[in-house]
């Protein structure tokens, strides 16, 4: 996957140097203003795989787009990525985030909360301005599609945090995958795929395969996404160690586990997942993730992850695509970096 | 008021059965779905003036524009007020709105912040839809203003909590209505305002002077609105009174006293002003209270707001209308309500 890494920083470095030194204001006069910007830039200034912006700009090519075309989206797709991530950081009492505390561990949660809207509200307004190179229906496509993906993304969001809220756990595979789709598939990949695609001028068709190829590739992203939390390599990955069970998190490794541990396990496990945040001590996280590994069930879901991405790959190669061949062969590299990366 | 308040209620009726009935999902088949369309319908169907849709159908209608080429964007100016409102309750620890408990209170903070995320990106997926009646340019327009709009009352929103988080008090009135004019006018008059004009095709100097107009006459409300927090009855005014106290917010009326107080006063004002809202007892509440009347501050801000009122109707006078004389009027008791309504 060395290939892939180096083209995801390509792009990656071109989007932070548009974000950076063109689309997010830098100073204000006034000095309280001043800091919000601060606050605006610094989770684009944070070390980040850039994985959506390249599926978005690669999308493109595959489809007989330029890559200059679709810079901007993809710059808008790290801005919704970054103001959600601020909220998401909030409403889960995150304490790392790219390595670093989160933005309002940093600012108090009022300012934050207040510089995520803000980031926001900069997303479209830039959006809007597409039409100096897209033309205005196009333009308005790419809007309908946003606010397509942030829909999808907050049902799943309010799923998962509701589950939590609720100490809901008569839960299967199936619910997870549902959210998951809503949560993650939507943004990670099905719009980031479609966006490069409607920029390029894809048809209805196409869009819809694309869609079908993104939802399932969301959930191998984000079932790996899972994994990494319980045995991933904490300096590659940036967030804290097993938070996912800190808080509360619902993930297919858990579901199974659950599905398959004794009565007397099972119902530890429940209890200690209700628990509070705060009053979860490391060795309940050790016992959980250790009925995780004696009963395999990370194996289990990095098996499922695999079988979505094979079924993914397969909807690609019925796409008519329009571009270079090396612009396709990219989207596949990038689909398997999604399930199998490390970091 | 009589007229004004009846004509205000007529086009709040619209925009709101236009955003219950068709704008605002209504049920989903995902019970966990289905809770956050409820949430998001829930500030909408509590009772409110409907000052900022009247404003921009009122304006569409005096540059010779039809109203219900508005309605669709007056009905996003309440989906605004609805999302920022969650937001901001949350940010200032508000109780009430409305007359009822905020919707942090009823649902807890994490998924009402994303209610309000989930009502944001509505919003815009449903300024993009203007489109079919208005056109893709004149959509985009629209759109611009929106964005203009919301960075500007985030910035206004982070003056005002950076204030209280860095217990910042060498402030005067200037700083006040710098802020103001970002938190408050822009999203209350100066937006609403060149939105209707800007649908009905208004040209850059006439937006100038709307422009000029909202900022001065949405100080003038918010004066107003800070005064009736004070004074109000609290019955008509929905907010729990004196709120503004406990949150600690620089209003005109404290500063003008803390400038004309006597330096132990003064002292005293700005210990308690400091203290969390948690930690604000009755008694100190009543006390400052009691400092602004005998002082004369509210009086002293309410006269600043009269004398923005008028500045502002001047401005409106220049305005080039084209459409009939009734709606012109219309405005202008509109922004006389503002200033000098009771609730």
């Amino acid at each position: 996957m060395g290939d892939i890494s180096q083209e995801m920083a390509r792009v990656k470095s071109k989007v932070d140097k548009l974000i950076l030194d063109e689309l997010l204001p830098r100073s204000s006069p006034l000095a309280e203003v001043d800091l919000l910007y601060k606050m605006m830039r610094d989770y684009a200034e944070r070390p980040a795989k850039g994985l959506r912006p390249f599926i978005c700009v690669t999308a493109c090519q595959a489809m007989g787009g330029k890559e200059a075309d679709a810079l901007l989206t993809a710059a808008c797709l790290e801005l919704f990525q970054h103001w959600i991530l601020i909220h998401d950081d909030i409403e889960d009492a995150s304490e790392l985030r790219r390595g670093q505390p989160t933005l309002h561990r940093k600012y108090g949660e009022s300012l934050a909360l207040n510089a995520g809207d803000a980031l926001h509200a900069r997303m479209w307004g830039i959006l809007a301005t597409n039409q100096a190179r897209l033309g205005p229906e196009r333009t308005l496509k790419v809007l309908s599609e946003f606010s397509r993906m942030v829909n999808e993304t907050t049902e799943g969001q309010h799923m998962e945090l509701v589950w939590v809220h609720d100490r809901k756990w008569d839960l299967d595979e199936s619910d997870y995958y549902r959210m998951c789709v809503k949560k993650t598939s939507w943004y990670t990949v099905a719009s980031p795929c479609r966006l490069g695609a409607i920029i390029a001028g894809a048809g209805t068709s196409d869009l819809d395969k694309l869609l079908q190829f993104g939802l399932k590739l969301g959930v191998g992203f984000q079932i790996q996404d899972d994994a990494l939390n319980l045995v991933g390599d904490q300096s590659k990955y940036g967030k804290a160690q097993s938070d996912d069970i800190l808080e509360g998190k619902r993930t297919v490794m858990l579901l199974r586990m659950l599905k398959v541990a004794k009565p007397e396990e099972r119902a530890r496990v429940v209890a200690l997942m209700n628990r509070p945040r705060g009053e979860k001590t490391a060795a309940d996280v050790e016992y959980i993730v250790s009925l995780m590994k004696s009963y395999d069930t990370i194996g289990y879901a990095q098996a499922k992850a695999r079988e979505l991405l094979r079924e993914a790959l397969g909807i690609l190669n019925t796409v008519g695509w329009k571009g270079d061949r090396s612009s396709v062969s990219l989207l596949e590299s990038v689909a398997r970096f999604a399930v199998e990366r490390q970091w």
